[in-house]
């Protein structure tokens, strides 16, 4: 029991319920991570990792994956298109199988909201949310909080606006969380039928205008698949309205950089010329998401 | 001709045509590996396999990655669904195509029943079956025997029920032609749309309340998407009839074990409470596959 | 920009663009991979390779595969239909993704003809073309080139006949490019709607009869689900009039060879008895595809 109790607290599930201590420490063994020259360091050759992605994804399973590669991770991986979920096997049987094979730790990422927390509660390995509905993605904002701490120095006394499709956002809400404990302040822009009426209370929406004047502009991708009700006559008019244009970013102040964690719709949220210009750390963060995922696989591992 | 000979003395395609020496050669080398502390075991380095699965599977697929991996072996894996069999291209190229790039074994799945004993006479590298239609699926039947001797010393007379959709299950055949060479007693139950008459030879066909006496109780998953003829109005007519329900389970003698092959539909031909009460040897089961398919991939690939 | 154009060097885009000398220094190489005994030599175990399948492949996904994890590259793979390609995302935001993360080398499929050069100039990491429309397939001229170096001691001098679906055929222009530069002759046999006009200048369209005289007979798959206009009333017709049929194949001089990048469609372009008899040489290309993968990666990724 006090085994499965230490198993679990190397779990990842989100960053609402984690310490401020928790994340510097995260953070800095990342910075370990990036700093290594090798880039096969087979320290967890031993252990066994499943990636589970009941949701497609290319760029979040490959981070994963490239980084328990790097350390030597035994990597098994599915989609579930591919799996025997479809016939209707649950999530729960699914996970619950991979640890009586002997799987050291998952990473899952999952479409519906909630479901994680039950799971893990009745499984013993450490696992490890790589996004769950529109509830969290703790990975994707542990890398952007090492981007900004790697520009700013620090992340406290920062203003960071998170602009776009909040409401359905689980990187909104775990920037949010985590951005706060290390003393951020965070500020939303969202059109009415994109925003979550529920995080006001711990964020203030505002301005396009008043948006901009932070010093990390992030922009959300605009789920245009999931906004069929015609709020927006054309990509165009959501574009003009809340899209980080060649214009707006030209009037950005110097120090003020740009993040979307991606995939961009060019020439819908974010200008194609704006996403590869200077101030855009978009590839950067990329690149950041091996060695913080490194540190989380590691923390979920080492003996 | 010789070394193809020998070759094809390492496929696993069924356990009607090996011997009850082979069987329990198989499983004391399970035991072995259940026994070894290290995860990982890298014997089989330098060879290759691949893992053709023309139908999906999460759990077999995993268990043999899993059990290919800690011995080192260095593993391919492909669905049909994501490969060009779907251009056409007939299983017997596929596989050929495979023996040609220099893979050292193949695990393969299979729809149609009765191919598997073809193909494997025109390739020279060893098969094993990962189920073949309704006809074996040897590992998970070793895998089966594997539990049972643990909890009861030896297979020696075993009275074994096996119960529910014995006619597409390759599981109710690969066990029978098993149990019965280690001298345990085989019944099958079923409702008489999923009984398979040709087996009534073999295993006699007892009432469900007959059933329940075994020392094992191995229930099947009930393939609704195969019947779909409505013999039964609900899944809950089955489960009334033919369920391993909880009052069901209560009932059972002291020393009765209970199995299912997986996945299980929780509810319809077992109880979501049955699943994992203590004396359900489920999740055990799965547990056992890797070591097992260590034992036969192992028998596959050594030199 | 010196080290980038450097790394430029090692991509493998096509056969056109690439020197007499270039291409012998990969068959050197793949004949020093194929002379060894070791399966397995990672002398890569350091570097990191992606296989990207935008259109699914089984065998030239797994031969690169075999090439990679003989030489100890640490491989991850994905095909378009598992990934977040489908929600819209560039092909070039994916790649530059894999970039970002670490990656050291690409192997990638495409369909459209013509995106792979603009991509490439985009690109830092070398990428092997593994197909990309009806333009080149670089590594299966050069297994081709290979396979007849073997056979006949050069290329030089010899005569190539390619037959069938010439049009929709990247094969028949990597190796057109590709022995021409060797002084081999190259000549084309096809129905006039699966003719290429445009490669009617470097390589001679000549009727059926002529075509068998060659030294080499190269028979292409027709892509029978492309060419629904009803040119031939069925597949018969098309065997009849352009296949390799037994009574061909017997009509064949001595010393000719048969080939065929695969797959086939038996009974269609090739009879099913004249796939394995002893002049055809279709299962040793596959052999051959592995080590001249193994040449092409180490090219891109030996520091």
């Amino acid at each position: 029991m006090s085994t499965a109790t230490a198993m679990k607290d190397r779990s990842l599930l989100g960053l609402k319920d984690i310490s401020r201590e928790e994340i510097l420490s995260i953070l800095d063994r990342a910075a370990y991570w990036e700093s290594q020259s090798e880039k096969l360091v087979p320290v967890l050759n031993r252990k066994f990792a499943v990636n589970m992605f009941f949701e497609n994804s290319t760029r979040t399973r490959f981070s994963f994956e490239m980084a328990q590669k790097r350390l030597g991770v035994q990597v098994m991986n599915f989609s579930a298109a591919a799996s025997s979920v479809e016939k209707g096997e649950s999530i729960y049987d699914t996970v619950r199988t991979l640890e009586s094979m002997g799987v050291d730790a998952g990473v899952i990422r999952l479409k519906p909201s909630g479901v994680l927390q039950e799971l893990a509660e009745r499984i013993n390995i450490p696992l490890i949310n790589a996004g769950d509905g529109n509830n969290e993605h703790p990975t994707q904002a542990l890398l952007d909080l090492y981007t900004m701490r790697k520009v700013f120095g620090e992340l406290k006394g920062l203003t960071v606006s998170i602009i776009g499709d909040i409401k359905h956002s689980r990187v909104a809400r775990s920037d949010l969380w985590a951005l706060q404990k290390l003393g951020a302040k965070v500020q939303y822009c969202a059109p009415p039928s994109m925003a979550a009426p529920e995080l006001a209370e711990h964020a203030p929406y505002v301005s396009m205008d008043e948006a901009l004047k932070a010093d990390v502009v992030m922009m959300l991708r605009v789920q245009l698949e999931r906004h069929n009700e015609g709020l927006f006559k054309s990509t165009a008019e959501y574009r003009e309205q809340y899209g980080l244009t060649e214009k707006r970013a030209a009037s950005l102040s110097g120090h003020t950089i740009i993040m979307h964690p991606a995939p961009v719709n060019r020439n819908v949220e974010i200008d194609d010329a704006v996403v590869e210009c200077e101030r855009s750390l978009i590839f950067k963060q990329m690149a950041h998401g091996v060695p913080v995922r490194m540190a989380v696989m590691e923390r979920a591992l080492k003996d």
